[in-house]
């Protein structure tokens, strides 16, 4: 920073601003008020790009509605769209933890584009007189509506970004699907041997998991697309023309490429974080399921000597500082830890939701962070899975077919052809003798080889059968 | 239980059983197994109902697909029926916390219909080579579908009760904002006095807020209407008929009269919780909102006298043992209590989610047993709270009217009128002498009565300007 | 209950009540306005004996201070003694989920107590002129100091019965250690085979986890020892003697047995959680890891042909209505679940100690109820899995050792004998070859057969090098 | 970067690494693997600090036993020395998520220590020949020991400051209430009015909470000073001198100034994380109690005119940008957010300490992450919170006076002296028709006006009766 400063004046008095920055006063009391995490909101560049959008929509509703000059609302217009475009993003630097719901984010968003306005129609920073933070930028606006609309368009691209993430893991792991599909193998219930199955369609539920996920996830996102702009301080619309509402609106979504559409009780929007608690709700549910998938996959290569060691999962570092020749399964194991750390988040979403009074959450901020951390460690998570992980897993199919050839499980399949009293014997047995089922089976003149070849065929253990 | 008993035999040997139960010898196991809570699963007589659909719709379709012969299906059927009415609901009583993945829970169905079943035939209890729980009463099944179906099904019964309640709250919010529709009180935002609104919108928040609730519970429930029955042990449908997942569904259906569909890969759907854990997380989401509208409600009527006092609960007890004449906000207290118990139930519900492991998830029944507290407790807490408070709710509506007129607060309905500079002044001149915004706009000339006088028309106030 | 009624009045009015129940009218207000989950206060036996402690303390102390007669003190005394004694249990009817702060516990407890005197004065039931709920047993106190102090007894009660299951569980798992101290396996990282260790290794683990656990416990029992008994309404002592609180408070600690010592600050001590929320942390703690070791338990004795296979887990049941011959971890899968719900109780009890209020927390009901089940059911877990498991564990010593013999872990062993270059060698080329690392490393002349032997001793590889 | 670099080899093959960078390929890896949250371990000082600190313990301790030659030795110890200066810090680059149970962080140290002492000892950088990151830097060392020791260490730092920003909060809390100590109020319960106090009663209570909090979290403190170095891979101190653990922990708590003690059993030692999940319950315990202080400091400055507004907040900001002259408690909303974000932080870590597997817990770094988070950022709500809030706190005295004269809750006070019944009446009666309960009581002639002054006096309605 130069060592010229501004004098800029607010309720409690005057402070000198360097003249190099664009946020105001309002944004420096933000700066010394909120010294909590050292991260800035400019950390989340879709939560910049969704506050100019907000901003350029609600000043060219102003001004088609007459209320705000053409002259102005064009120099607010094009600093917006400076910042949509990832300039100036550097000046949004109030802490991604802050009190006042919101306010200090409004405010530096109203300081920045007042103060790159003012520069465009060749003012000097500052000059509020000319075109003012609070007048002009914020106009038919107040934090209470500007924000929770900005956070809402912000989290719809980054999930966007999620979706595309978690398409990718379910294209891989539907590859693999088809890769391992004629891999017999014995499927697991409680840890223990219950039946055969291939690798296939085990392959094949993790493919199905992440798609069905996406789809609750593009069910939460509408919800997030209704919105409260116009409300103002409590969703009455206090000081608003009874048009502005709904052309704002619009104009967001032209301007985004969002669909948003109005609540339809403002008040209720502006003081209702239901869709918030919804939406992390779901990411959670993303998180057991991808945290489920990476246990298995660290399950299914345990080993390599005392352990599962049915598939290998690609060797990515040395695993140990001291085991030579030690490889890790280090990628399920950071989306774990994704995972639990997403779980938490709801737990603080959900405690900030619980706790907004009457008219406004004060606590959307936490909401915010706990949310786009969520969203983009998910993303981050998947696409690591994804490269680092799943597209090279290999299958050890002599070792699988082995296994099922021995299992006591075929006993199962044997039920409708021996009964359950002769199965559990044939079971218990091979168990203790190291035998096969079938052979033992076979020796006991239970069934002809012919009939047992029919009744061990892979498609008749892993599937219904026809008649 | 009298003293006589019969033999039973399993795996693991040979017990005695009390010949009056028509319990066997597993549930003998399961209660020896699991003393852990002292309720037993007969606590949750949706449960105990569905159970016996699902086992009906099973013999109807064993016996429909020719694997099972009429008379035995005849007589399980109508031993289902009986449960179904609600007769041997006593005879369930493995424990809500079990091991097992809810084997018990279906072992303990199998036996008390066997033995109802056998004596329907004129058969002594035991005499499982007439008809057998496994053979014939389980035949094409598996807990690991009996059991997630029969979870589903009773959530939905359990869930419509819960509607039920949630409608007849919305109702009683919604009649207190048609009350108090006229009555013009102060606004808050972050606990400050903000701007005017009705406590009539106020009101209709709360109303709004369950309504969307409602909606959301609705789109969860179609998400556990997607139903495993006949994937039997992992999925794979092993020794189950074809035609069987299709028509024990639709039989389902149309026995229960809740329209279930299986879902498209039975063994992603054996495996797979997160549509518990979805469900939870709108319970939660449920559960927040009713906790946010109780805290206001205890925060509105809190006092009398050194507090807001803007509305009067209805007296439902003394409230003190030692202060006389005190009376507190006992009903939200306890809402308030039921929400932190169902986010807790979720973080329950998402461990036991998470640790699923490969072809199925052992944790259900405590799955289960969070899910039927949480959804039990909330319907009986929206009761409580339609039936002992809201409908007697009562406001102080001279207070709220002289609050408003006195409220700095108004100086931001005048910002249109005489611009923020002197808005700002009014506002705290107002604070610092005691005299209202409106009597120090009109001495120092900035607006006439009559201006002022249109200006703070609660219509004005309360909404978006018309042009 | 009879047909004939009493009157009783209070604050709201007249209503009947049943002639042969104890309650009175406060405690019928309290069960119209919970119905909730169906379970009284009843089914915690040591909050009613603790409750009934609590009153005889408060009453000999207001008797030996001249506040109360010895006739009526006597009487109030003989009947908390009836209580303490297990009578009357069935009189405290208040759902366990309850408003009002505990009132109506308290409530419930001054009625039963003082008909039971009555009866004993040779009164009848309702007689209050002769002795009275309010002003005679509930004397010198408020629901506000005597409920959290009883809350406090009560849980110290129900910890000794976890710490004594505890207990059981450490000696189960010592004596395991000792019968398994020379059997050698494969110790695991990351579930990848790391280097060898003795099972009685790694079953001693589990014997200190839990003692560290039990200590951890009593340490937190300490916190919960001190009492606000004579704080009254919020801790200020109002209408209290000067010398009541100590003489209470050491009454009390000679009547339970249990040492108890008056909070430093009454009004801080009335309104503070803290010390519930500590202890609800430390059995968090517990059951992570009970469910930890149990989540090894079924590891280890995973398969039992397709699985780890090191452990054999007694047989309880039937593993499956399909599967003959399987059977399940259920024990340990239990102990998971319980420990879920912990975790969950963990997450209501934090909400509602986070919402407390000014001069009192009113939610302390949901944290009584919370911490008597993380309580009782931690103790039924540590019970079955002690009695149903693990004393029965059996190792598989034979597989353990060839697994052992095989493994390329071994290579980490003699890195100091011939270098993490050669010992890489070894160890993937045993992996690759399926040949053992020592053949290896004596075929291309590393180390001598004799040097081997020593480098890969039991007592080599399972502690630190001596010199 | 600059253009040249020199090439490094692994377990997977040879890759290039930038010549000015001091990590080196395993860093590479790491750096390749997570990319998470674009935050490094370096935003973490104190744990690089620890971690130069444990490898010079462990390297002075070779040195000692005659492992490890004075010269190589001479050089890691001054490279230590300088990171725990602070030098090199953005030497540190993982990801703060990460997979390989910290190995990648260990590595990292390794590289950068090597690297540094190679300059020290005039050697090119990646001249390993010469000085080994594995054989040298961490000779007796595994992740698996080094790791947590250097966690346990680097906590116990951050929760030095944390105590530090404590002790000024207890402080300023403390002098608040000697400041207002003679101002009578009323105090509340379940938010109605109950019995007076002092406003410095009130005040006393938060300053006691934070004290008591502070002595909870020296007491964790002391559950983490047990640390495992000379564990190695899983406890069993494998490749280690059985004289080292001791050793180097002693030099440890030299080098450290913190006193540290070697666990008890080092293989328990090393997979167990339930001391970091029973200081982060500390923790929660901590966030909960200042999350309530905070709601209660918002409640009791609510309003100015429509709230409580018994004391005001220093103001630190504009509120609002649309309400002119609107000021909010901003400073407590921040910290009550804060509070939220540590409690999802506990969730975390229970979920990852109760997923840790046999020997070892992989899932330690998001504990670390999440533990650090919660440690800092509860420090600088502490700072916030005493130097931008409490300590400016004012109180409306004449207010809070005049509401004490006027309370219907006095009655309470006139209990002993004309009894339940008459108080009962004077209650009522004050709050129906606006008079005093003291004007009442003298005009029913139920006590005398020098009775009255007597019984009403703040020294007697604060305080118990002595005698």
């Amino acid at each position: 920073m130069s060592n010229t400063t501004r004098t800029e004046h607010d309720l409690l008095g005057d402070r000198d601003v360097p003249n190099d920055v664009y946020w105001g006063i309002h944004t420096l009391r933000a700066i010394e008020n909120y010294q909590i995490t050292g991260r800035h909101i400019s950390s989340y560049p879709e939560l910049v790009k969704a506050l100019a959008l907000v901003k350029r929509a609600a000043t060219v509703a102003n001004c088609q509605l007459g209320h705000l000059d053409p002259q102005r609302a064009d120099a607010i217009t094009a600093a917006c769209r400076d910042i949509e475009d990832g300039k100036l993003h550097d000046q949004f630097v109030v802490d991604v933890i802050q009190g006042g719901a919101g306010t200090s984010t409004n405010m530096n968003a109203n300081e920045v584009i007042a103060n790159l306005a003012l520069e465009k129609l060749g003012k000097a920073k500052g000059d509020y007189a000319a075109l003012h933070p609070l007048n002009h930028v914020n106009m038919s606006q107040s934090t209470n509506d500007v924000y929770p609309t900005t956070l809402k368009l912000a989290i719809v691209f980054a999930i966007q970004d999620l979706l595309s993430a978690m398409a990718a893991l379910h294209d891989a792991f539907s590859a693999k699907a088809t890769e391992f599909s004629s891999v017999l193998k014995m499927g697991r219930t409680q840890l223990q041997d219950a039946v055969p199955m291939t690798l296939g369609q085990e392959f094949m539920t993790y493919a199905i998991m992440v798609q069905e996920d996406m789809a609750r996830l593009e069910e939460a996102i509408a919800l997030i697309q209704e919105v409260n702009l116009g409300a103002t301080a409590i969703g009455t619309g206090i000081n608003t023309d009874i048009r502005y509402a709904k052309l704002a609106t619009e104009l967001l979504s032209e301007f985004s490429g969002v669909r948003l559409v109005p609540a339809h009780n403002l008040i209720e929007a502006t003081q209702d974080t239901g869709s918030f608690v919804q939406l992390s709700g779901v990411l959670k549910r993303v998180a057991c399921k991808l945290s489920k998938v990476c246990n298995d996959l660290r399950l299914l290569s345990s080993g390599p000597q005392a352990g599962f060691n049915e598939i290998n999962l690609p060797e990515r570092a040395a695993g140990s500082s001291i085991m030579p020749g030690k490889v890790n399964p280090i990628i399920p194991e950071v989306v774990n830890q994704i995972a639990y750390e997403v779980i938490g988040n709801d737990m603080t979403i959900t405690m900030a939701s619980e706790a907004g009074q009457l008219q406004l959450n004060a606590f959307e901020p936490i909401i915010a962070h706990s949310l786009f951390k969520s969203i983009e460690h998910l993303a981050a998570g998947c696409r690591t899975l994804t490269d680092n992980c799943v597209v090279g897993i290999t299958a050890n199919v002599e070792m699988l077919a082995e296994r099922v050839r021995c299992s006591a499980g075929l006993a199962t399949a044997l039920n409708p052809h021996i009964g359950y009293e002769h199965s559990t014997w044939a079971a218990r047995e091979a168990l203790r003798s190291g035998r096969s089922v079938a052979e033992l089976v076979l020796e006991k003149g239970l069934m002809t080889q012919a009939e047992l070849d029919d009744a061990l065929r892979p498609e008749v253990l892993t599937a219904p059968r026809s008649h």
